[in-house]
């Protein structure tokens, strides 16, 4: 008997057959004694939909709007989930972000949740086992009392909030991969699920590209200490024994994995372009010349990398997104009377490789490894950044597979 | 100036080129000095979609839910009307029921509003010329704080309402059709569209099918004295001088019609099916033991005609609609021994003829005269009933526009 967050993306409820399909995973947890909240997404395609229509009202739409036009998306599939609940004979009702309610930041579009309201729903569990169904993605605004939404993949930020609130033991993330893997499958077939992983590695990974789940619900979960559990909406109902261990990843604290790993997972990204500034000089400013005006421009820049100078002057090297390149080159380039730069290096066939673990901490001669790993195999290292539990290195895009796979192997992840 | 609300329907935000279109409508009573407070309905077959995915989930499904689902539809519309608006560089926002807030029942899918706070409206009108979008067919029960809606055709209610609570000075209604006619024009070409026509007169005009206008929005109009004007959504924006007096029908007190007609409109209906009882016990309780049944199986019965008896014993005659009436007879059959008839004579081809205006009430002969009319055409009157402001008469249904045209001329309703 536990209490339990179960949230269900887009697909998931993407018609009435998956809805009820949905109903029976929450039937399951319910008759095996757990008080359920369920949060869900709006029917896959709605959304986008919603938008394309506020889109063609107008380009340049008001947020507010947008959000009032979005939420709908979100309140249909928690009164048809409600509906499908009742159906099978379960006590369950749908509440939209402002009734719980769930306040939010002004932020339309992509607002930040600043309180969530549990205690009506836990009185009605403990009054009448009553599933609470959430709309998930929204909340209020306090003082305005507008529709806000949470920005894509809210609806994980949603339940993960949720799950806080009601003292959730734990916050299932239905969704369409089984859970978090050592690196992506399609390029290491030898690449594991990891059964548990440190809410500091998934922050790494999720923002490096394993798009499991929004950073930000990651971020919540470790502040709250809620454990998250990252399971298929694809298994079916009926297959899975509620006392048993089904299949997934439990993103928890670190202090519940009992043997971590120095490295749990390979990241990457090939949609990389790297810019190195060559001879600025080395004095304060000079970086806030070069970032500034990309912040201006809204570009986002991944790895920064700035070796100690020796005579005065140092190069700078940057990454940002394949399709920001362009635009980030000629901001750079208009900035160059400013920054006082020699010469401008670009590469666009670069990838980003990281390696995670929170392990790394305790342990000396991980990064050392790899660079020897990657020497033996003529992988050129063009940039090294490093943190506590991560380190990144920029290679050429032809050799990213092999990296990958190089560091899998050199890391004992091909093992179960 | 003055203060306006301005009604719009399904067809007329079907898409975002018509919403555009309703914004250029808007746009041109804002520019005539008017304080502006827009309702509108969920984009034509939106709601129909709606319904259709509760049902496909639990043919019996929970009104409250079924309420949070269908709402969404004019949620959408609402911010699309407000985005549309500010792109025309009009100041606007959306409401939904719930932020108004509008009060209503607890009747779920049928609600009934029971207030609405128009003070926020009216400030924002003083302050900075806000239009307010509103979404109608929706409110919000106080205690529950759950979402209502107010059954199909609620918008007409719900700008009604809303124009009682800002004191406007009209409320328009945006439609299909251009106003309210002396009789349907597809019968008789020569009907004519009225001018003005009395609360009254309409409420008889619009239970007996008129359709143009949802009858709870004329009871409330009438209630608050609210000139309701109904016309067209598909005129020109840009021809209509908001100066001018567009084509239409305005429904107001009768005090507001200086020479007021006799008969108004001719309204009818086909769809009727006849039940007779023959030689029933004219005692108390009788009429008590026919209807319970009927209201009991939710069948509506709409004319009833019983005459004094002579010897003791008496016929009735009730309507239901034809498709009702299979139900209807079965349930006075069923009933027989209770009721105590001998017989029961029904007619499923028969139509209902109206002839409706506040004039009769000061002048004698008006029915007298449709009767000898009538004859003359050797149309067959089954059954007569009469109000104050309206007789209705059951005929064969072959002679339905024989009659209506008969009666059409008769009262002067071919003239201009």
């Amino acid at each position: 008997m536990g209490r339990l967050v179960m949230k269900f993306g887009g697909t998931s409820v993407a018609n009435i057959e998956r809805i009820k399909n949905v109903a029976l995973h929450v039937k399951r947890e319910v008759d095996a004694g757990h008080d359920v909240a369920v949060v869900v997404s709006a029917m896959s395609g709605k959304t986008n939909e919603l938008v394309a229509w506020a889109t063609e009202t107008s380009p340049l739409h008001d947020a507010r709007e947008y959000d009032a036009i979005v939420a709908s998306g979100e309140q249909v599939t928690s009164g048809l989930l409600a509906i499908a609940l009742q159906t099978l004979g379960i006590q369950a009702r749908s509440w939209q972000g402002w009734q719980i309610p769930i306040h939010t930041s002004e932020a339309h579009a992509s607002a930040r949740i600043t309180g969530v309201d549990g205690e009506e729903i836990i009185k009605r569990f403990k009054e009448r086992k009553e599933v609470a169904v959430i709309a998930g993605f929204q909340g209020i605004h306090k003082t305005t009392g507008r529709i806000t939404t949470l920005g894509r993949g809210g609806s994980d930020t949603s339940a993960v909030a949720i799950a806080a609130a009601i003292h959730a033991d734990r916050c299932d993330i239905y969704t369409d991969v089984d859970g978090v893997y050592t690196t992506d499958p399609r390029v290491v077939p030898k690449a594991k699920r990891l059964a548990k992983v440190a809410f500091e590695e998934m922050l790494e990974m999720a923002s490096l590209g394993a798009k499991v789940l929004q950073v930000r619900s990651v971020e919540l979960g470790m502040v709250h200490n809620v454990p998250v559990f990252v399971r298929s909406s694809f298994d079916k109902p009926e297959d899975i024994d509620p006392r048993g261990t089904p299949p997934g990843t439990l993103i928890c604290s670190e202090e519940e994995i009992m043997e971590s790993q120095v490295v749990t997972g390979i990241a990457f990204s090939k949609d990389e372009a790297q810019i190195s500034i060559r001879n600025i000089q080395d004095k304060p400013g000079v970086a806030a010349a070069i970032f500034g005006p990309l912040a201006d421009a809204s570009i986002n820049v991944d790895m920064i990398v700035q070796n100690v100078s020796e005579d005065g002057t140092t190069d700078l090297t940057f990454t940002v997104p394949a399709s920001e390149f362009p635009r980030a080159r000629e901001t750079i380039v208009k900035a160059q009377s400013k920054i006082g730069y020699a010469k401008l290096d670009t590469a666009t066939d670069v990838a980003k490789v990281s390696v995670i673990g929170i392990g790394m901490r305790s342990h000396a001669g991980v990064a050392a490894q790899a660079f020897a790993a990657l020497a033996e195999r003529n992988i050129n290292i063009r940039a090294i950044t490093t943190s506590e539990i991560k380190f990144s290195l920029l290679i050429d895009a032809a050799y990213t597979e092999l990296a990958v796979r190089t560091l899998h192997t050199l890391y004992g992840l091909d093992q179960a």
